[in-house]
């Protein structure tokens, strides 16, 4: 198989940011293609189904984030094995794209506008699953949310939670996470630590 | 492990029906709960992420319609082991969820503004995945989505076009599968005629 190629925008976060952090750190050499909004824009179009990431694998070019998220898991062991522990593993990676979409919705609004449907965001979808990620947390020992050990469900989570902590969403507050999921800023600090991920980290910052 | 529940609603479709029928045609002993909208009214606020298709497990209530389809797939063999071709039936499996999130949000709209939603979805997004869908399934062969047998993946699609095709969601014209993307259409009498799926839509028909 060739050489894998993954488009996405230029930033840590989004449905690509899990794809790249589970191949970088699982040592696959693959073309991190990132792009910018006017890029996007451009190459819209003749897009597969007119988003990204995207992932060209000989010439094709494939959508769906955690789908590729879940190849890269295979290709570097950081998907497990276990059918119940990958069910575990998809369901949390599935509740991210949830709040993805919910968050979607609210680009391109504006002033008041935007700022009602941020905060109905915040304060609904946003708290409602960081509540559940957590319960789901604590039912799988505190640690990580699958297979006792970092996994690619991880991966996502810490990216949405990193995101959500960045202050680049306006109307998010920063402390939300702290607020209202304190087990997830843990979650997250114990997921910067582990070696491959603290290795990726200061590669790309 | 405990026997599976999975509650959904009681209509051959959705997000739910690609689960019931993956258990159902690998012979898994479910208890296979069928609510009314009532039903779920009711139980809505007590369920963890206020939605259906819901597995129980253990005494546990889990969610996300393909994390449970994946995993009625690994139970009875219906999900490829290979990480390609694993990676295939995975895009198609979320597309599908691309299409349910465009048309859950024409729901509740009324006259004139829902027939515009309608008709903006079935030329828009619904024939967009309509031709792609026929493009993978023609990088694939031409009979089945992955893996060259019955995945997963086939019940899916299987389930959508079918609901597309029934005439219950107004204003989506029962002919549009078989105008954009004929070869879905032979794909759908095809699964249908698996012995397993015949088999299936025998019994609850």
């Amino acid at each position: 198989m060739s050489k894998i190629k993954l488009t996405y925008f230029d930033f840590s976060g989004g449905r690509g940011e899990p794809v790249r952090m589970a191949l970088a750190i699982g040592g696959v050499d693959f073309e991190d293609h990132r792009i910018s909004i006017d890029e996007f824009r451009q190459m819209r179009e003749d897009l597969p189904l007119k988003a990204v990431p995207t992932m060209e694998v000989d010439g094709v070019v494939y959508t769906q984030c955690n789908a590729m998220t879940r190849y890269a898991g295979r290709l570097t062991g950081l998907y497990p094995e276990d059918p119940w522990q990958a069910f575990l593993c998809d369901e949390l990676m599935e509740a991210i794209e949830d709040t993805s979409n919910a968050l979607v919705k609210t680009f391109g609004l504006e002033g008041d506008e935007m700022k009602a449907a941020r905060e109905e965001l915040v304060n609904g979808t946003f708290t409602q699953y960081l509540n559940f990620f957590s319960q789901r947390l604590d039912a799988a020992g505190g640690e990580h949310f699958a297979d006792k050990r970092l996994t690619i469900a991880d991966l996502k989570v810490f990216s949405w939670v990193r995101s959500l902590n960045a202050g680049f969403l306006d109307h998010v507050p920063t402390d939300l996470t702290s607020r209202v999921a304190p087990q997830l800023m843990e979650h997250m600090n114990r997921v910067a630590k582990d070696p491959r991920v603290a290795s990726y980290l200061a590669d790309i910052e």
